[in-house]
């Protein structure tokens, strides 16, 4: 079996998959589009490796296939959009939706989701906005794997943040980051190859500070970025707490240790406070504070000064968030994407499952 | 001399302060609560004892005491505001005004601002959202410190954010963060005790970690939120860069290493692209997405729940954002505000100059 697949065939793949899930067609190809964007930048982690979870998920019936999703709650420009228990690969693009057409109208909009599931790449959604020459804003809280500051019991995910603005003669600069010290992905990738992680991502579950990759899945945690009090993990937990507040709390979706699990094999607890996950977006337009042109040339001027600076190590060149994506992007448009063994063979599996045409 | 004086005693002598510069009695009085909020919350570094540096701009004629503050840019829920080289502590409160009164009647509010200068606490702006029960965004660039990940040149401020929520039965939960591994003032700390400071917070001008507080004003640098790029620092160079996008590049005002700096002997950059420094802040109305008792209530769950949460000692609880700053107001109200010797000496230096009464 190849391990490198052009995008056409993957898309084809998953809309299939999404399609024997009972998914309208144009929800098949836009949640398609979510997962192969992220699989196209680079993003392994968020692609088409989480489809047979998403699977699961639907047979556990905790994903709705046919979702009915509505605004529940409005102004001018705020909302807040119920999922319906749909996926959030399809939830969260309505959301962004609504918050860009408040915006054309009013110069911005926000939107709040709750009863939603795992929503792909932040920067997805994030990008929409950008599109309309607007500054776009996404985050999403996550199954519970994250340790606050001090904690020894997980209360947060890994809740990405994304801020994506549009640029000139550049590719949009997008900032699109978990609020922990690393991505559950990265240690995943460890857990794999058999190394050891930096100190300063995971504690074990007596709370003391390991570089053993597998003591997440025996009762760890991952910490927040800073890593300690004292590097300002503080910090970290703060912002994965902001992202907790505006996607769960406000939205009345679940929060803190009630995000329901990503994972099918694991219920979620008794007493939820609300419904699903919670996201939050949001669009402003550019023009709503200066000249488009003005704000791109200064984008494009600000960009070109980050690049052209001093470096520590001359061969090691500044990197402006969202590059290394976008260099993926092109090359595996081109190129096509690789997916590592374990994740075709699941993938395949996935078929016979489904009575769909496997991958070759 | 004393060391601890009662609230109402320095909020006297900072508003002779300020008039003495010509501000207007409101301004001098609205400056002198933004300085006094931060002294009250135990946030030493960002109260009275920056007063004479706001002097000093002001002698070097970068600060104007009686700034014609004005919407340049708006929609319905967008506004550019320029300071016209005012306090930025008159000038951010005028700015969040502007934003609640948007969000009074849209829903949603976002202020980004230029031609201002240093705005204190960030907290205080997000504080008057809260107020109305609202969500309070507030953030600010500020004069280069940081070297992004991988350089060696300070191109960003500690550039803070901050988000603050209104709760029920606990006070507002307000994060309020600089984005560097460590903020100016913890440096500042070290530095007059002698003390090494942790890896990670900063770098010499040869671009090495060192634990030596002096390294800063010998070419160093400090580092982003993550510290090094193993530990997530290219995270808090998205986020410091966020910060600097919104306020500056937004709103036309300086960005990146042509923020002004702070110190007056120290020149701005020629060929600034824009006025001053920038802020940004915003105000979201609760219940533009929920009503704001089920809002509180969720909240106070989220506490309670977080306040309970087992951890690694047992005699060291988790610290809520804001619950540290909340406790030392409330002693601080009681039992006044201490002053190292060098900020009282520096007070009646200044008063001297002005031809003010002096602390007592």
């Amino acid at each position: 079996m190849q391990n490198v697949f052009p995008e056409a065939t993957l898309r084809a793949f998953t809309q299939q998959v999404f399609k024997a899930m009972g998914c309208p067609d144009e929800h098949a190809v836009l949640a398609t589009d979510v997962l192969l964007k992220s699989d196209l930048r680079g993003i392994d982690s968020h692609g088409v490796a989480r489809l047979s979870g998403y699977v699961r998920l639907w047979e556990k019936q905790r994903i709705n296939a046919t979702p009915n999703i509505q605004i529940v709650h409005e102004t001018p420009t705020t909302a807040t959009v119920d999922g319906d228990a749909g996926l959030g690969l399809v939830v969260a693009p309505f959301a962004m939706q609504v918050a860009i057409e408040k915006a054309k109208q009013y110069g911005s909009g926000w939107v709040s989701v709750r009863n939603s599931n795992h929503f792909g790449i932040a920067g997805y959604h994030a990008l929409m906005a950008v599109e309309q020459d607007m500054i776009g804003f996404a985050m999403t809280n996550a199954s519970p794997l994250v340790a606050p500051t001090f904690a020894n019991e997980r209360l947060l995910g890994t809740n990405p943040m994304c801020y994506a603005f549009p640029a000139g003669q550049y590719p949009p600069l997008i900032v699109d980051m978990a609020t922990s010290a690393a991505a559950n992905g990265k240690l995943e990738i460890a857990q794999r190859s058999g190394k050891s992680v930096p100190e300063g991502w995971i504690q074990d579950a007596e709370g003391n500070y390991t570089t053993d990759p597998h003591a997440l899945k025996s009762g760890g945690s991952l910490l927040p970025l800073g890593s300690d009090r004292e590097h300002g993990s503080h910090k970290g937990f703060g912002l994965s707490a902001t992202v907790d507040i505006l996607s769960g709390v406000l939205s009345g979706a679940n929060y803190g240790p009630w995000v329901p699990p990503f994972v099918a094999f694991m219920e979620p607890l008794a007493n939820a406070p609300g419904q699903g996950i919670g996201h939050f977006v949001g669009a402003m337009r550019v023009d709503g504070f200066r000249p488009v042109a003005d704000f791109k040339s200064n984008i494009d001027n600000w960009i070109t000064r980050f690049k052209s600076a001093r470096t520590v190590n001359p061969e090691q060149k500044i990197i402006i968030p969202g590059e290394p994506e976008l260099e993926a992007e092109a090359d595996r448009k081109l190129n096509g994407i690789p997916l590592v063994e374990a994740v075709a063979t699941d993938l395949n599996q996935l078929a016979e499952r489904l009575g769909i045409q496997p991958l070759v």
